[in-house]
């Protein structure tokens, strides 16, 4: 029986263990992936820290990880379109397919949904087995470490992109990685100006490398009055990719009247705002949940091809051994996106 | 100098005059209305009863009210497409012009908008000095009743018809005046059901009498367990008329995922909620202001044209002479629309 | 072996056999339908009298027929969240679920669709073998002959309910089956006037019924004169159902400027028109195909429980051996839909 | 009375004169504008060329003309918010204000617009009298050149920013100055890939100047197959420019299903299209009309700000004195935009 090497939560608790499992077997549907690079999401790091969400959510033993980028080596019976040999990430949420979202082309939201390394185990693994029409090839000649960060480009592509940025001036509240991501597809989209903050100043020079037109640190300076000195009426969009209040806050105080809003950090808690300000200033606010299946995909394969450069966002690599010193640099916050390699 | 009864707040502090005061002179791109009838706003309540934001806002002696019907009976010598004698009411705030919001079709949230009865004189009186491009014809043969509260019923039709409500499952948190015509306007527009739910045993009568097809007593029971209960997945459209923090909540949780929200009910204070749900359920909130001018008012003279009632929502009227009647009516929430005749 | 009878086309030509055929057999993720009622198409009638279209298309032997109701009396293996027993119509498009549009909610334009009755044996026939994914279940209450036409129902909810209706001046050139249906649905949905024309007397009698203000016959009034003359600057929104020509071209001249238009009727040549007016009076022209998978199910679902009567579509009822005298009839244009019972 | 120059149509029938006329006086509305720069439109070559349109349409005596860059020397009464010696240009068409349109935001498409150069007097000439509400101020350090064809760059962001073009597979038919500058629109939005198609070599030497990735002359080579070839599944959005019936039934093939075109190019006859195509593929077809007043205009403004660069679509300069040799080169085709300087 194939053994593998596999990143495992073995029990309930703090913590992972570097793991031999056997290589999984696969369903008809379903396509067996060896890894070649896998990027940690912070909801692997809950699960990691076993916070109150994961102690409630997630099932031990469970080998954790979502975003990935790998070949295909093995087939199922009924898969058809995809070949041994392709580079390929995927979806990491696989849909029910008879809810009423999964039949109305809202499967993001789908009622029944099983989460890669959360409900079924994961990608921080040599093999990984993934549903056949989860799976996302990527160009043969394309940056595999960019192909491993697919799954939360997505989700800035889906909260940026619910609007069309060409023109705006946008503001972004909070640069972790899918801040910083906002930024490259704001300036891809030809944003007027784009305006980005943050307290962390490890991610305030990432945010300047992205091409942020300013960047605001939020301890120190005052967003919306910057925002308001520039444009001279505020912002277009806000993109809140903090999950923190006082962002959401001084990111609404930005605005121009008739704005809109993409609303895409947690906030773990109830959230004191001032509504009535949403309503006298005729503002919209989109909560963004995921990406599109699949439409958000081929808005990211397209943005790529027409040379979104997203690489700086990007900046550690570990391997599997190290991955202890990979989960106390995502604690730490001094860092973009952090990959591990089997 | 001809002279007119008018309501006048005359100094700061609580309380209306009903006084003797010159019939308003016109200016070139004016005309003059005889009002037939008026109706009492929330906003004039606000001002009788003299409450903080009025106080920063009002300078005495103004008279009150905005909402009415009446007669044209003189014309400003630049005034063209009106004539003496037609029955007309009016949009009651009066645009710059020439911000970005009124050259790019969004009056509703001009920059340096004066408002009737608040920054200039208004019409609880029996002349008023209109602004040519503010008047609004009414049919000839219409009930003047129902002129009188165009202004209110235009921001229940800007709420509602944000979303088409045809087929739809729609809540209503708030059964004021402007929640009342929304369930009119909900059910016109083919609304497969429409809950309605306030605290207030007058309101939900009338609500009842308006044709919600669920009218809820917050007080006694669950909102979202008969919205959940009923349509098995919860509803599309959630119209929030109360500005109440607990019906914006049990409104939310009425919903199902992807639906959307018109914010019309004004908090007066930071309001706690859970924005960690807007997000994962992918809502959309919509702040709504005024009527769009004059988007709103066609949608409006188009719904009324094609038979809405709302007729049920206007419950007491007043001499001006029993404005202290009309006001404490008022105050006690016991009533629909109440109409003042000069 | 169980035998059933069906309307078969045997060989290429013209005509139809009522034949004895085998019971078909299931795949895992099918379900096996028993035929209460079936209705008839433009596109079985095309198949009936071969045009040229069926000729490139149609393989025989092939069972003809996908607008039915019937009840599920056998399940595929792998089904699941269907009975047996249950009351069902389907969505007789069957989309390949990996192409582009397949993979962005769009499969009503999927780019290897195989259509029930034209591609794979169809349902006028006691039996048939039915998608389970494509099957939609029907109130156990509900008039079967309802369901029978929900495929033609649905094209009609999606051209009219791409646009809200609600308020509107509604045009819909175009009175068979499908035009008929959008009186209905322009009245449900709380339009202002909706006017309607045809040249056959049998169809402007029936478009008088479904509720239509204004019907015109074409060959003897001006459409776009009368809409000109009752709402005095043109309607918003034109329904064109009738794939005519000089129908499509009233239908343009009715239309006030910014107006929508929705293409659902076939034109079968080049079509002759001025496109400078869509330029200058600012039209939209939407081309409207099929259904949206399930979208336009669930809207359809919506209106039907909101009280939408489309009964006196349905004028004729036949046997399946009084097929040749169905078929005529269709021919005849002198119908509304034409049920076949087994 | 003070003179100045001016290239007036004196009578009807072919041609121009430049005349020795009366400065205009302006309105208290007004501002008077000196003429700095000036471009040549297609509807000027029309007036000078005389053909039906303008024969039915514009009354001798008139100054021609309506794109320009000048600047404010004296200001009416009325006018607040300008200033003499402001750089300025003016959206040509004056709208009635009062009509369904109007107010509704869809000034564009006013009911009773005049339109400078055309129904009053133009900007050919040393000074003009401009309504103040339809100026448009002029960044300071900008180029004139760039400010007098502020108008036409209107309609091609009218045509292109109706739709998000980030992203997107764009075919441009016809390399006109419009066509030219939805080229650089679409570079500046962030498309994925932009094709340009024409039959005239000087333009297709400007578009790949503009940097179309693909640039297409159609009496050599085949749009559609060009376009199926480098995307795989058609082209996303046409944006048609030529008012060629060729052009449009080319660039309509070369779209994949579900695509978006905008149509602003005028074909001065009816048009022989293929509407079942428009229907099977799902298409939606935008008749573009003129600048929207003043979306248009804000949003070409920070387009301007934000970068974009059209520069190289101006291609030849002539003084006054030389309009004869400006228009013959306009009709032959072998040019961008032509200015005339006073």
């Amino acid at each position: 029986m194939a053994m593998m090497k596999a990143l495992q939560k073995k029990v309930k608790g703090p913590g992972l263990e570097l793991c031999q499992v056997e290589v999984p077997k696969i369903r008809a549907d379903q396509v067996l992936v060896k890894i070649e690079m896998a990027a940690i999401c912070g909801t692997d790091l809950h699960i990691y820290n076993w916070n109150s969400w994961s102690a409630n959510r997630v099932q031990p033993p469970r080998i954790l990880g979502h975003e990935f980028t790998g070949r295909i080596v093995q087939l199922g019976a009924d898969v058809t379109g995809l070949q041994a040999g392709m580079l390929v990430t995927a979806e990491g949420h696989f849909t029910c397919g008879r809810c009423y979202y999964c039949r109305t082309g809202q499967g993001h939201i789908c009622d029944d949904v099983k989460i890669l390394g959360v409900d079924v185990d994961g990608i921080f693994a040599e093999y990984a087995a993934i549903d056949a029409k989860n799976v996302w090839p990527l160009p043969e000649d394309g940056d595999p470490a960019i192909g491993a960060v697919h799954d939360p480009l997505g989700n800035a592509v889906h909260a940026a992109y619910t609007h069309c940025l060409t023109g705006q001036n946008v503001v972004i509240t909070g640069c972790g990685p899918i801040g910083l991501f906002c930024i490259a597809l704001a300036r891809q989209a030809g944003a007027r100006r784009v305006f980005a903050s943050d307290v962390n100043d490890y991610r305030i020079n990432l945010a300047k490398k992205l091409g942020a037109d300013y960047v605001v640190n939020a301890q120190e300076e005052d967003l919306a009055d910057i925002v308001h000195g520039a444009t001279g009426i505020g912002a277009d969009i806000l993109l809140e990719m903090s999950g923190s209040r006082p962002a959401l806050a001084s990111g609404l105080d930005a605005l121009r009247k008739g704005a809109v809003v993409s609303l895409l950090g947690i906030f773990s808690d109830q959230v004191d705002m001032n509504l009535d300000a949403v309503i006298f200033k005729q503002l919209t606010l989109y909560g963004i949940n995921g990406r599109r299946i699949f439409d958000t995909w081929f808005q990211m394969e397209a943005a790529l091809a027409a040379g979104l450069d997203v690489s700086p966002v990007i900046t550690h690599r570990f391997s599997f051994e190290q991955y202890e010193e990979a989960m106390a640099l995502m604690n730490s916050g001094r860092c973009g996106k952090v990959l591990l390699i089997p």
